[in-house]
């Protein structure tokens, strides 16, 4: 089995300044940090990179920013719009500043299955069919709800759909069914990467995920757990990712994940400010002690959350 | 009762040539055509006017043909956006390319009370005080509903709210409730004008509307029961408001309604022709027929449908 | 193309005395006029009919009361349920007390087409295969969408399955989809019934539909139309309609429809009281006019409507 | 700050036989396992005890025997309808057969703050306002958002309410908050237990919860953590929720998190089958096995794990 992408694409938080100012030294120090931990790529501009509060020159800049940074690896980028107008334009100028493929969430209108493969091919109707997209499966955040069956006819479909970002709730059986129908190639190799806050990475991988697509802020677990389950070192992997484990399910949040993300990247030095651009979370006083004691309670194994 | 805004204002639709391209002279004749007919005011690029198939210079080259055939009247113009970026953006441009006000639908997301009314502080916050704005509460789109009591929230907590476009379904009471608290004085004064395709225009006049501001392929109708109603002439109101219905029932079907719009008004040479851009509703043979039909019949009392 | 039902079967109100009784009396004189005007069947415990709100004897009192009165024509039976439990059980009971069918509609969370043509399969599972039963579509109401190919997919796997009540919106070209599969054989034929307020069966029953099961206050027109439809009496089935559809209008809105139907009805002395249980939806003095304001305009061509 | 309810009431499911068929044995099993560990009592019917299931006398049967096995503890009945009618009669009855309290979730379509508040005034008007009832804040399941502030207007309203079932996601911040209007004297007190499959067990005690009304394959575990946080041995408490948050998290999936639960009871041999009566979620070998796997890591620091 094939596959494009593998590995641990972050999801990249777009840092701002206390005023809401996009923070690009920031950026390009946390761009950095990816680079140096091993990421194989990066994903910004997508649902927890605060895409939609950007201008278009300031989504460029990010971009710019993280093709730099990142040194001929691949960056997808966010491009789910309410209208194709805007998809178009931001995927054309993505795949000019650099990006090696779009990623596309469906509108959460969308209820049948036809409705969603035709939304799909009127996608790449749209930003052209030499453009390498990404379908994004989040039914927790879209509520649209892809079977296996769907995705297996939007892949068939578009010969540029390079990578499923599987992040349903439960997903590990539909990750386990299109490995099955590759295997007995009723649907071509394709990049499974998961996501959802990498609650159930440790899984994921045993059921053959190609690699992590998400955010934490602690983004070198993700690296080790991949790295662990591709080595077939299972208990290593679930100890890494059990010590983290109650961390990673506090981020997890909706809604206040985003501000415990940027919050522990902050201590961390990794960004220089944990805003966020309205509307967005906030940390109470109680929130950022709790998440101080888990961090004490995690450095106990892992010495990087001692801060 | 003060009110801005009252009268018709049409809801404008986007017309497109058989490509795709963007027909601006088909725009300048019908937005001379609603001039011409008495219109007070004009919305564009609202849901019915494909605005998030637009590309940014589109809208505004659209919003110049609209303020130019206007001469004057007040030119309303959509800008909701999945974030406030895009919000920002085109209403600083559509102030600077001449609008009268703004017009924002809530995310579809918003579910409690507070929420709803943080969104337009939010929201106001980020096009500025000085921006007036109109809140368009239309639930059976947005699945976000706005009780009277949230709706007088907003409104006294933003001076720069002038009007409700109305379009809960039902209505009536809603336009009752705030015209009742409007007398006592617990609401300030508020323009209130009704849409959702104008299907209770009749009694929705009655109820205290300042007027409509709807899309329907005759808008002489519009005008022309809104003239009756002010004049309490309420049986004339009636009579050409019920000679209609059947064929604005027809036009007020979600998703296929504006290709009922647009081929109508490309069949009374308003527009040259009907396409929409992706993703649109379109029309079997059978149901242009249908229309057809229903426009003969309307014609034995409104020779206007004689086409 | 054999269809096992036709023509019209009202949706039936619960009748209840104004503190809440049920009014059985009420009921006998109803059903007893919906089967003098020459109704050819009859549901009840539908959504309509107030059914969450009856006690399981109340429920099958009122199926009893149908039966007797409709002699020998058949009854539908409402028995949609959160859980199966409940469903077979209604089901069972209705069938021995007489009923024909029973009419279930999907719960809200059904999403994909799998999971919708799974519901319809442990549904029939429950109740059993030797009962007779009606889909629902009902998008408005349930949010859940059947595409053309699902409603074909339960139809082929359940041989029980004996009627479509369609009442999408919009719906008409779904019929005209049904309709020329059937017609190519690639769906057995089917008994579609249209509903959603009956505010598009002027052209349904030009579209192939086989007659009404919708509630109106006026079931007379229903039938009426129908049997214009049925005669290829084109004109006069919409000159009828056209007559009808101020007042089916403002019946047809949700929530507070059904108030305007039974004050309607009890104003035609077909119940004594238009009370409903809670939660139910009631008319200020303001709407009472409204509607007597539109039973006078009718009334000049319709004299039923001079009350 | 007095509490009516505290500690663990865990969330009961109901066994069935392979063939479907209630399995009352099994349930005294487990009941007098529930008791026998220190629950301070027990909820049965509730959403993850299959209550839609049931026909009306395997509901009172099941009822019958929690009562009997918790010898005086309160049990609280999931009463939860489509209709106040059934809400009505099965809240009249398991008060008669020896329920303490009943339980009510707001059904789904319920939007604005107003219709909430005005659900549980219509629902205590419906089973008396003599019966104890709990709010079940659930809203992932629901879709229904409740503020701090509609909570307490439902709980200012209603002498009745006996508390809430937190189970919010975010939730930490709403438990803080109630607890501070608590304090200010702006609410009364109110018993406040968290469920959510216990994810934030944790820091929810140390919020101000008053304990655990949730699921849990070990129940064991939600007493304990209870009676650390009660006792302020911060660290003891983390570190056994922490050792067992892999599985917790493992069964707390949705739709499929039942399965797993019954799994390992079924393991633990709680009860004699894991079967669900449809619809239910099921496990695949590969699933098993995955607990089989986390059974065995927990297992070395929980003795109890080792099956």
């Amino acid at each position: 089995m094939s596959a494009v992408y593998s590995g641990v694409f972050p999801i990249a938080p777009t840092p701002f300044h206390p005023d809401g100012g996009l923070d690009l030294t920031s950026a390009e120090r946390l761009f950095a940090h990816y680079a140096a931990i091993g990421s194989d790529g990066l994903t910004v501009l997508g649902i927890m990179g605060e895409a939609p509060k950007l201008e278009p020159n300031e989504s460029i800049a990010m971009l710019k920013v993280a093709v730099k940074a990142m040194a001929g690896k691949p960056i997808i980028v966010g491009v789910s719009a309410p209208g194709f107008a805007a998809m178009r334009s931001l995927a054309r100028e993505a795949m000019e500043a650099g990006a090696a493929a779009v990623m596309i969430a469906p509108p959460s209108h969308l209820r049948t299955d036809d409705s969603i493969v035709g939304y799909y091919a009127d996608a790449v109707a749209a930003i052209g069919a030499d453009v390498p997209f990404v379908i994004q499966d989040y039914p927790l955040v879209t509520s649209v709800q892809m079977t296996p069956g769907v995705i297996r006819r939007i892949v068939t479909d578009n010969p540029s759909c390079v990578m499923l970002k599987a992040e349903d709730w439960p997903g590990l059986e539909k990750i386990s069914t299109l490995r099955r129908w590759q295997a007995d190639g009723s649907v071509r190799p394709l990049s499974i990467m998961t996501a959802n806050g990498g609650l159930f990475l440790d899984f994921e991988m045993e059921r053959g995920a190609d690699g992590s697509n998400t955010g934490y802020a602690f983004p070198e677990m993700l690296i080790e757990v991949v790295a662990h389950a591709k080595a077939r070192r299972r208990d290593a992997a679930h100890d890494l990712f059990d010590a983290h484990l109650p961390l990673l399910r506090y981020e997890q949040q909706p809604g206040v994940g985003l501000a415990v993300r940027k919050y522990v990247m902050m201590r961390r030095g990794l960004i220089a400010c944990d805003a966020q651009r309205k509307p967005g979370g906030s940390l109470s006083a109680t929130a950022r002690a709790e998440i101080d004691y888990l961090l004490g309670r995690l450095a106990r194994t892992d010495p990087r959350a001692s801060l």
